[in-house]
């Protein structure tokens, strides 16, 4: 009786340990980059730099047998002769090399170590699965591995970056990504920046050949600055343990997955790509449902449903409000919100009557979707339309869709010289945060840009300040209202199906 | 019997006659634009001023009943003030005056009127639907009526415009669109104008009261200037007759569908939009399938597929190469193709081994998809890769995708103020029109922008020139490899169940 209940405690200290391991590896005090060229474009030089450039505040210590300096700093000879005991490492020498830089940084201390290096078991050759062994057998002495075959990490709050991350934002946020693929990771990092997406930690495992999936996500579970997971799957490396640990991650926080490698063809890329087994689609398809995992096909909607669950208030939405015009694409609008499960109730008669009096005529129509019928319905109007339309007790959530690029024809009409000056997006963005504290119910904007011209420039200069003012105020933008309707509708059901706590 | 020959004769003379009625409205020497005010901004006004901008070369007539002047001509108070006859009209006055208007119009001369204004049937008032009745007794009387309610027409070779088109394009092509909404039918307008998609006619018919469908679809069946129809459909007239006129018009040429109004609520805004009846899903869906036509979800679908049938030549493309870099795109690429129908096959041993030599190593892979791992690997490469790859009897299309936006990185490394300048699209656009005048399989591009940040236009720049500089050169060019595969797939698949000549 009292063995097991040290043993219980044993378990607990051991994960508590592991989980300030990783707290540590994401925030370095100092960490020691092999691999350093005094010249070049090699990938230590440039992640070295990277660091710099991001503003990383801990300690840097280059690391090259040949020496030298690098942007006024002495380059160490080896890892042994750094001055200071170290946190973290980030690795890019020769494959055959790293085993033993890997040791050398764990007896300096590091708890951690990412290896950029490729040439192991996606190799497919006995050498570089042997490479990969011997990286296990030192992971197993007390140091945790990320990678090899990977980009790394990006941590926004710590400055910690990823290849080739030098302009990647420092404004942390909470959403995570767990991927195998590093172009993806640093993809998703670029994206977010203008998406208005903010990331508490990114990590780029690769092959994974000892910290991967599984116990990534039972640390990020626990994580108090992560609230939505991201991940980028090709294979997994213990399927029980996975689908065990996506299952209790998804029953707290929102897990979205990309798999990748579900056609034969992808799956033979992958193998070659990280080593990866790809698998059946249906049964990939099953186990994310079992799991409340939030599937998504590619990276553009894993970004849709990322910022919608890190904007979107907890719950389900099941009726939407469609605001904007023409009638087309109001149309459109509610096909595709029928398509992805959600419904366009009718609007209470009195609301209607009452919005109705304040749209153009004819040609508007208020039933829902509300046809504003002209773009240049300006933003008194549109705060007037939401407000109104949040007093129905069916509406859940608005779709705004406003097509700015119309105010091009009325620069060209009234042969004024900016664009800026006569579309009123900033007012739009102050009317519509109002509305939504007035009213109480989201609203979501819809910008799609048709005149992508190369003389139109300004439009889509304006677009992107527009989605900032949006998404800076707590309210998501999409391009496109199918995009839109599928991510909200994503949420609406997570939080349908997650038990209640 | 000879009673029956001089009927079929009839019938004969009577299709040539409307069909050269049609082409007369396509290419008028003279308009009418009743509604047209010296001042404001009313649609009369506004689609005057469009024709002039867009540098109609035919004759304009003004009219209005308060007279004065626009633009320096003289509006005339009446259409029968007119010294000339008329070929066209074009009508945008208050609901209850139009069918006058109309008939005026028909008595000066005109074979055809589009009419802008609204007020008709789409009301749902016994007023709006006895006004269409009484455009359909004069349209009856000699006059083809295009809406009301409508956009109007553009076709850029006789430079006639829709509303509000003063800057659509004057370059004309082979692509063509019937559709129910005005807003649908600029918006494809002006994405043509960037997507390298251009247009033989675009008519925007509204309620349709007269002229529609059924009756264009002949018409453009028959026209030797359309190559691919698209259309917008809410509701028809007659569902056994459009049924036919499509089977017969997709037997020949490739007819893309988007079909609005699918759900409950999308019924519901039709019926207030053009006084359509919606219907089921299911029904239509089986509609499009017998009749071999594209059915697509909406407009960005429609512009993808309308730009990868016009200028792919015809043909089944089962089998794609997917070149490009890194791994987790070439894996999504591979899914996705594997998602729309077609294969990604092992490319022939010889060639995989002619194109990893010219590849970086390691990271690189050969086997299709060719991952070339680095995303600076320059133009000649790429051509050696298509090239060799076009050699395998197995790979009918190539899909490239480029991520052109990495040169940032390399600007800043390099430390160059001009992104453009080591760029190398210019080139890249010029090798793959080699390869593909080499290898004899058409090249489509795919260029993801993940840098959208407001201090990143300069990389938008270069995609939209790149744009140009490839479909100018006959290859198709698509932001996302979704996209582009859903497209590829729908060309090969009609071409397949299509009937040979």
């Amino acid at each position: 009786m009292l063995g097991d209940e040290r043993k219980a405690e044993d378990v607990l200290v051991t994960t508590q340990k592991d989980f300030e391991k990783l707290d540590r590896i994401f925030s370095p005090r100092s960490i020691a980059i092999v691999g350093v060229s005094a010249e070049g474009f090699g990938f230590g030089r440039g992640i070295y730099l990277s660091h710099r450039t991001i503003g990383f505040e801990g300690k840097l210590y280059p690391v090259n047998k040949r020496g030298g300096s690098i942007d006024g700093q002495t380059i160490y000879t080896s890892v042994e002769a750094i001055p200071d005991t170290i946190d973290f490492a980030i690795i890019a020498v020769p494959a055959h090399l790293v085993p033993s830089a890997l040791e050398a940084c764990r007896k300096k201390g590091a708890v951690g170590a990412e290896i950029l290096s490729s040439g192991f078991s996606e190799t497919g050759t006995p050498e570089g699965i042997t490479l990969e062994e011997e990286l296990r057998a030192v992971a197993k002495r007390g140091i945790k591995v990320i990678g090899p075959n990977c980009f790394g990490i990006y941590c926004p709050k710590s400055g910690l970056t990823m290849l080739p991350g030098p302009d990647l934002s420092r404004k942390p946020g909470g959403v995570a990504l767990l991927s195998q693929s590093g172009g993806l990771s640093v993809d998703f990092g670029f994206i977010g920046q203008w998406r208005g997406i903010h990331f508490s930690k990114v990590v780029s495992f690769g092959n994974g050949c000892d910290l991967r999936e599984a116990e990534m996500l039972r640390y990020l579970r626990q994580d108090p600055e992560t609230k939505v997971i991201c991940m980028y799957v090709e294979g997994v490396s213990d399927g029980r343990d996975f689908f065990t640990a996506l299952r209790e991650t998804a029953a707290e926080k929102p897990v979205i997955v990309i798999k990748g490698g579900l056609s034969e063809a992808g799956s033979r890329a992958a193998a070659s790509h990280t080593a990866s087994l790809g698998g059946a689609r249906t049964i990939w398809e099953a186990v994310f449902k079992q799991c409340n995992a939030i599937q998504v096909a590619n990276l553009e909607e894993m970004s849709d449903a990322a910022l919608a669950f890190s904007l979107l208030p907890e719950g389900e939405y099941k009726n939407c409000s469609i605001v904007g015009g023409g009638g087309a694409l109001g149309i459109a609008a509610a096909d595709a919100a029928e398509f992805f499960g959600m419904a366009v109730p009718k609007l209470r008669a009195d609301l209607q009557a009452a919005i109705l009096d304040i749209l153009p005529k004819p040609g508007s129509s208020a039933i829902n979707p509300i046809d504003v019928a002209n773009p240049f319905v300006g933003p008194k109007q549109i705060r007037e339309i939401l407000v109104r339309a949040s007093e129905d007790a069916n509406v859940d959530i608005h779709i705004l869709f406003q097509l700015l690029y119309h105010y091009n024809s009325l620069k060209i009409a009234l042969g004024t010289s900016s664009l800026k000056d006569i579309t009123p997006y900033k007012e739009l963005a102050e009317v519509c945060r109002e509305a939504m504290d007035v009213g109480k119910k989201p609203v979501v904007l819809v910008i799609p840009n048709i005149r992508q011209d190369e003389d139109s420039i300004e439009i889509e200069e304006i677009n992107r300040e527009t989605r900032r003012l949006f998404t800076d105020a707590g309210m998501p933008v999409f391009d496109d209202v199918n995009n839109a309707l599928r991510a909200v509708a994503s949420v609406s059901r997570y939080y349908k199906r997650r038990p209640a706590d």
